[in-house]
């Protein structure tokens, strides 16, 4: 009989968000009043409409696609030419950083680069990863077989976890042993913490010494205020020897639902053979990207490419900063409570410590029961993360002054 | 030092397409005034406008995305459910075939579907390709380290091919020996040879003896105009307990550039863990898709939605009406000159036989060389295609009938 993979069976019973939405679903079908009333901080999905510039340019592209002239059927599966400069040109070039078009692949979601990045990778890597920690880093490589079975903790046997806490303020340092693959995520989902440049800086030289390649996902640095912090991995002399960074459009530009992100791979990041020789992994990731990938719609692209349009920075501008005002009325509400108040300054998460020794799913349970409001549970995001609560600040503006008077009115 | 996968390293120079692209563009450079009259009958991608029903529900959708009560984020990874709804009902459960909603799960592409699904299956399996073959069969299974190396004639080792030749009308018979994942495109992709009903249930009954798993590929399904063929591999008994069947909209709704396709996995389908207890796949597709990957652009999915829609059907089947007498013109051609010539009939692809004992990629140089028309060398789907080459349907009407003049011109 054909063989499935049994690496799935040792994954944890679900994916953190359809647990989250299953447990909203228990309490609106018992409370089909206070339903009424939920607000959703949960899952850090952007709520305002998508910027004017993208949708002008994907009207243009719908257009094209009704003549024989303008139709576009199979693009590059790395993205068109045209894309992939504005980004390399716009994000990284014009600010001084070496990134060549080519070193660019347009795909439809940082989750799926995320997780397809370790088809090109060894099977063999000892794998690092922050704690607390966006999960699919940690699924994707117990799906791949990098693990063993988890432990009553929830961590997996074979991971090396690196602890985030309230005294390295969520960006842990290097560990002391050897790892060969680093997930580092900055500004972080779920503390909203940024390293500095002297932090990613550490990390840079440690891999670099180690021969590690760091996994830099980098999905929130448009919500970087502080021009001290860097944005990209690339900020850091040699990260084009040890870096692989992520970027998406979901959140700087509202694409969750639209769909196209990227992921840039420098031509000088090598890896190693079993037999120890070392290649570099642009031409696997273009080949894998060639094989089991067609491209992002015509459309979308379209559309990712105005938001590099004046049109499209000032619209995205006003967007990060509606959301970031948001972030500044919730950090207030939850730090006016007495809660311990991380992130909110220089990214999209407000990353809260549980009032009275409340476990991060009792503080979810009471905030929805009490609060009709959906936050996020630290535990989630690992073992690290327990005692502590995530608080998206993707709302309206009205949403997140309204969850800011129910945290202030619940007696914690 | 980091490790690669090694397994890329096996794979042979280039992908078919990309290598047809290099001598393509060679030729271009050469000769630019030739250049001008080059007709591409490679690649199997659609040039007619997308629907004027798609285009304007993606309008629609664009427009919708500009308020915040029409805005879409984050979508249900497995596609929205009225979209899931479409699919099952009027592709299967309205022609009499048992497809819940929730066995469909919508993706960017089939060419994704077809390498993801590797993710779920265990690295056991013995692999049965048809040859000649979609090279991304092989070429995934190659990455996903389920092969040694190619020999000379570019089959690998660890691979079972099951040869289509003219004897066997390129629709061959399960293998006598036993195999745990089959691969079977019908209408096939390149020889546009179309599996009857007894043959698919030669298939069926193989893989329910077997406990094998049949990997349908129905892409080109909208091609069929035999009544008498099938066009589902569950219109077959007890294709739910063994087979997965993989849909595309890029053929039938025009959308290679735009980009939506789905996969069906019956809950009913089994397979085997390493210790030989019996689990459905369906859920451990279920967590690929929620893990891996966040769902098609909800603008995409809405155009996918109005291929569906009365206007939608009959504008599909205009598209697939002029693609096909497309394919009548050039089957005529090819015949007219002596060449054997198969497919173009239930399929837009018709496979030749190369004059002369001209070798598959002699022909493609003469045809590029001395008819300025790009076709596609049968070897690169395997080396029983070697003799044979594949020219798509997918043109204007004016360069169908021009390459019908230039083939009946050459002097084979």
């Amino acid at each position: 009989m054909a063989y499935l993979n049994d690496n799935y069976l040792k994954l944890k019973a679900g994916y953190l968000f359809p647990e989250i939405g299953r447990r909203v679903k228990a309490f609106t079908d018992a409370n089909p009043e206070a339903a009424k009333r939920i607000i959703r901080c949960g899952i850090g999905d952007v709520t305002e409409p998508l910027p004017d510039a993208v949708r002008a340019a994907m009207h243009k592209a719908v257009d094209e696609m009704g003549t024989r002239e303008g139709f576009h059927g199979y693009g590059p599966e790395q993205g068109y030419e045209w894309l992939r400069h504005a980004i390399a040109e716009n994000d990284f070039r014009s600010k001084g950083l070496e990134v060549a078009d080519d070193e660019v692949f347009v795909s439809d979601g940082s989750k799926c680069d995320c997780g397809n990045v370790l088809d090109i990778l060894g099977a063999k890597n000892r794998i690092a990863i922050t704690d607390p920690v966006y999960p699919v880093y940690v699924d994707t490589n117990v799906m791949a077989g990098h693990t063993g079975d988890a432990d009553d903790s929830g961590a997996y046997a074979g991971l090396t976890y690196i602890r985030g806490s309230a005294e390295n303020g969520f960006i842990p340092a290097p560990p002391s042993e050897h790892v060969d693959v680093i997930y580092l995520c900055f500004p972080n989902n779920p503390t909203g913490a940024v390293a500095t440049r002297e932090q990613l800086t550490a990390w840079v030289e440690y891999a670099r010494a180690h021969g590690s390649i760091i996994l830099f996902d980098a999905a929130y640095e448009a919500y970087i205020s502080d021009p001290a912090l860097p944005h990209s991995i690339y900020e850091i002399p040699g990260a084009r020897e040890c870096a692989i960074e992520f970027r998406s459009f979901s959140k700087s530009g509202g694409f969750t639902g639209t769909r196209c992100a990227f992921i840039v791979i420098p031509k000088t990041l090598m890896a190693s053979t079993a037999s120890g020789e070392k290649k570099p992994l642009h031409p696997l990731w273009a080949r894998r990207h060639t094989t089991k990938f067609n491209g992002v719609s015509y459309v979308v692209q379209r559309g990712a490419e105005a938001v590099y349009s004046p049109d499209g920075r000032t619209q995205i501008a006003a967007l990060i900063e509606h959301y970031m005002a948001n972030a500044a009325i919730l950090r207030d509400a939850a730090a006016s409570v007495g809660m311990r108040v991380y992130g909110g300054v220089n990214a999209p998460y407000i990353w809260c410590s549980t009032p009275a020794g409340l476990t991060s799913w009792q503080m979810f349970d009471r905030m929805l029961d009490e609060a009709n409001v959906v936050i996020t549970p630290g535990s989630g995001f690992g073992s690290a993360g327990e005692g502590y609560f995530r608080i998206s600040a993707f709302n309206s503006r009205a949403n997140a002054e309204e969850v800011a008077r129910r945290i202030k009115a619940v007696p914690w």
